[in-house]
C-alpha cells in the first residue's frame, strides 16, 4: 500500500492512533486547525504548523522573498483565526539550498516581521540549516483564546447558516495565472495575482465572530470552499446545502473567467488558498452576527448556504435544482 | 555577501532583529535552547522546534524509519530539557518525497509515538504534504518550567563548576563508522551506533537539576562541547577552563579510538549530538547536586571544569597546561 492509495487524510487517520498519552487537558488534537490544549492559566493554547516546500507549495523563481515570508506567516495565522483565537508568538524553521541568496532570505524574514507586527506576533525562535535541494520553511504558532469561544469543525448544527468572510477562487485565479506563464496586463488580473501572493489571516475576523453569540464551527479555505466544508460536514456529521447563486465572487474573478473561458463557480467551489474563514451560525443569531460584521468590517458576511441533517453536501441552483458537491478540493497526495 | 561569509550564527542575529513585537511576558527570545514565554497561568511556557533534512541530518538507507521518529522527537525533548522544562506537546510537520514507502512512515511515527509515550508527551498536530526529493522532518514541541526554575544559557557565573550529565563523543564515533561504512563488528562499536541513532533526551535529568538549588546556566551538547560551551560562555559573558582529564570518555569510545587511531580527547571536545545536558552550578552547592544525581539516576554527574572571567574557552591538560579551546563545533552554513 502507498500514500497515495490512502491520500493525505487517510495518512492523517493513521498517524492519529496512540498519539495522545496523556489525554487530560487536551480539548483538540490532530484533526482540527490547530490544537487547543490547557497548560494551567484560564486561557487555552492554540498550537498551529504549516510546511512549505518548494517546488511543490511556492518557485522560488515565481514569488519574491516578502511574499513568501508573509505566506508562510500567512497561512499559519489563518488557522489560529479559523479556532477562533488571538496569534502570540511564531516559530520559523527553515532549511536553505546554496543557491538562495542571502538577500532573498533576508526578504523572507522581513516579509514575516511586517506581518508579525500587524497582528502583534513576536517570532520567538526556530531552526535554520541546509537543504541540498529545495528551500523549506516550516513556521508554528502558538496562540491562546478563551475555552468557551474556540471555534472547532466539528460544532456545526442543522438548521445553521453557513457563512464566509470574503471571496472565494481568486486565489485559484492567481495561481492559475503563474503556472500558465499568464501576463497580469490588467488591474484586474494583477489583484488576483495578489490575492494569491498575500493572503491576508481574517484574524480580526475570528476574534469578533468566536466572541459573539451563536458563532459555532469555523475552519479557514485552504484546501478549496467544497474540501473544508467537507470537514465540517464530516466532523460535525452534518450535511450541507449552498446556494449557487449567493457564493461571493469578485469582479476580478468575473473578468478572469470571461478572459479565460472558466467558470466562476467551479473556481469558488474548488479553489484553495483563499484563506477566508468559513462558519455557521445558529440561525435566530444569523442576522446580528452578519449585522455585527458589517459594522465592525465595513463589508458584508456572506451567508452562502444552510447545514442540513443530510450528511451530504449538495448545491441548490437559481431553479432550486440539486447537484451533489464532491469534496474536490487539495490531497497533497492524490494529485493527478 | 553570502550565508556562508556570516554562517549559522550570524544569520540567526541578521534574524533576531525586529522579532519581538510585543516584548511584555517574553523570557527568552531566539537564542537559547527554546523559547519561554508567559501566557496567563502560574507556569512559563517553552517552545522548540527542529527541523530534520534528508542528506544534511540523515541518509535515510542508513537509518530505520523508527530511529528517524525517535531522534526526530528525541532532540527537541532535549532542548527542553536544557530549559529545566517538562514536554509535553509536540507537533509534526512531514513532506514525503513519492519514493519513500507508508512503512517506512509508519515506522517513523511509530518511532516518535513510543517516545512520547515514554515522557507522557501528546502528539497533537502538524502538518503532512508532498516533497519532490528530500524527506524533510519538523518537530516542535512545547512544555512547561516554572519560572524561577527556568535554565538558560545566559545564567553561567565565575566560580561556577562546569557539570555534563552524561559522556561526549560517542555518538560523533557512531557517525563516523555510518559515514566511513564501517561495519559495526563489535559490540562496543554497535553501542556507538546506538548512541548515534537513538540518543535519549535528559529530560528527568533536566527537572531534577532545574529543581535543584545552585544550579544556574545550561544546554544540551548537540553541536559538540566546545561550540555549545562556547554559547554559555558567550551568553553569560564569561569564560571556562575545562580539564581534559575529567571529560567522561565511554569504554567504547576509547575501543573505538585504540582500532582507528583516533583521539578521544578531541571527540570529547568536537562531537555533536550526544545531546546530554551541559549545566554550571554555585561552587558551593556542587557536591549535594552532584549527590543529588547519582542518587537518582545511579551514575555520576561529571565535573569537567569550571566557568572563569577570562572571556575565553582553555582546556588545561593533566600538567596544567593550558591551550585555548576552539568553539569548533557544527556550523550548518560554514561547511568544508
Amino acid at each position: 500500500m502507498s500514500l497515495k492509495d490512502i491520500g493525505e487524510f487517510g495518512f492523517i487517520r493513521r498517524i492519529q492512533r496512540g498519539c495522545l498519552t496523556r489525554p487530560e487537558g487536551v480539548l483538540q488534537g490532530i484533526g482540527d486547525d490547530a490544537a487547543a490544549f490547557r497548560t494551567d492559566g484560564r486561557l487555552v493554547s492554540l498550537m498551529t504548523t504549516d510546511l512549505l516546500v518548494e517546488r511543490v507549495h511556492f518557485l522560488r523563481h515565481a514569488i519574491s522573498g516578502w511574499d513568501l515570508g508573509h505566506k508562510s506567516l500567512a497561512v499559519n495565522l489563518s488557522d489560529i483565526a479559523a479556532m477562533g483565537g488571538t496569534a502570540r508568538e511564531a516559530f520559523v524553521s527553515i532549511a536553505i539550498p546554496e543557491s538562495c541568496e542571502l538577500a532573498y532570505l533576508d526578504e523572507i524574514f522581513q516579509g514575516m516581521k511586517d506581518l508579525a507586527q500587524t497582528y502583534a506576533v513576536n517570532i520567538l525562535g526556530g531552526d535554520t540549516t541546509f537543504s541540498r535541494s529545495d528551500l523549506v520553511i516550516n513556521v508554528a504558532v502558538h496562540g491562546v483564546v478563551a475555552e468557551n469561544e474556540i471555534l472547532t469543525r466539528s460544532a456545526a448544527r442543522p438548521g445553521d447558516v453557513i457563512f464566509c468572510t470574503g471571496c472565494l477562487g481568486d486565489s485559484r485565479a492567481g495561481l492559475h495565472l503563474i503556472l500558465e506563464g499568464t501576463p497580469a496586463d490588467t488591474p484586474e488580473l494583477e489583484a488576483l495575482l495578489t490575492v494569491h501572493r498575500r493572503p491576508w489571516p481574517h484574524l480580526r475576523e475570528g476574534r469578533l465572530l468566536a466572541s459573539t453569540p451563536g458563532v459555532r464551527a469555523a475552519i479557514d479555505v485552504s484546501d478549496g470552499l467544497s474540501s473544508d466544508l467537507g470537514h465540517i460536514v464530516e466532523e460535525s456529521r452534518v450535511g450541507a446545502r449552498i446556494d449557487a447563486a449567493r457564493l461571493p465572487v469578485s469582479d476580478n474573478l468575473r473578468f478572469f473567467c470571461r478572459r479565460f473561458g472558466r467558470s466562476p463557480l467551479e473556481y469558488a467551489l474548488s479553489g484553495g488558498e483563499d484563506y477566508t474563514l468559513l462558519l455557521t451560525a445558529a440561525a435566530d443569531n444569523a442576522g446580528r452576527i452578519a449585522e455585527a460584521f458589517r459594522s465592525a468590517f465595513g463589508r458584508p458576511l456572506h451567508a452562502i448556504g444552510e447545514i442540513t441533517d443530510t450528511l451530504r453536501m449538495e448545491l441548490a441552483d437559481d431553479a432550486d435544482r440539486i447537484t451533489p458537491i464532491d469534496p474536490s478540493g487539495w490531497d497533497h497526495f492524490k494529485r493527478p
